[in-house]
């Protein structure tokens, strides 16, 4: 039963979150989009790739297979956004962020209850049982986190 | 064994947060702390007096006793950035942020690991017992997620 609730309560986190930002991206236009967070800051669309990629990135981390945008990886994981020479499009980036949410709430709801309690595919075993907090539902913890960090910035974007 | 997993999960996710925030605070002179976070928008100053305001009214819901600071409620909860009136020293809202969090630090380290799940206190018998994940530990959750929110707000005024 609490297994139940401490699944529920992340999920929901999550779920909260990613809600948040389908909001704050839909009400954005491109025009908006393409504008620094703050001046000299990050773009939205920088953002949004980031984002992007760190979700798809968490396919690996879950066991829910290769990422669907491996090409995102290096553009907006490894360099800053001024330093990016071939931008995909803001559609582009917009339907992969789509994409990658979809894939992930797919294989979430086909979670087991005890699996969420599994190391992540990052972990080794030996330091697994050290550190058995390392498991697939931290994961999704320090995503939310980490979504709702990027989610004060890009709501500055509005109008 | 998963019960105290989760606590962890959550605490050490709430715990990290505040040091990274400690961690901006620390960094930032008053002066940039007086700044917009960007063009238009709350002051750093604003944000810092908001999240002790908060994290002060966590005292409440986790049965921790009456607020530190009851008199920074209604600004920093109630009134947007450019409406307040008399404004708190900068000095005196970095006091109170620090006061609030030992203050939660020390209690929190003496919740016994059931008490976590227990209700937070807006919740009525009744609800709580169709939507058992509000508890106390659900409260630490949605409160890491809006620090972290802020968190990348404040991280702008950074130069």
């Amino acid at each position: 039963m609490e297994r139940e609730i401490f699944i529920k309560m992340t999920l929901n986190a999550w779920n909260s979150a990613l809600s948040q930002t389908d909001k704050v991206l839909a009400e954005l236009s491109d025009v908006q989009l393409n504008k620094e967070i703050a001046p000299g800051r990050n773009r939205g669309i920088y953002l949004l790739g980031h984002l992007a990629a760190v979700h798809d990135g968490m396919s690996a981390l879950l066991g829910f297979g290769d990422p669907l945008f491996p090409h995102l990886r290096d553009p907006f994981i490894r360099t800053p956004d001024k330093e990016i020479v071939d931008w995909p499009s803001t559609q582009e980036l917009r339907e992969a962020w789509e994409k990658v949410s979809a894939h992930l709430a797919k294989h979430m709801a086909a979670v087991q209850e005890d699996e969420w309690f599994n190391k992540h595919t990052v972990v080794s075993d030996e330091d697994f049982r050290k550190e058995p907090h390392r498991n697939k539902l931290n994961v999704v913890i320090n995503r939310t986190n980490h979504l709702n960090y990027h989610l004060g910035q890009l709501i500055l974007l509005k109008s």
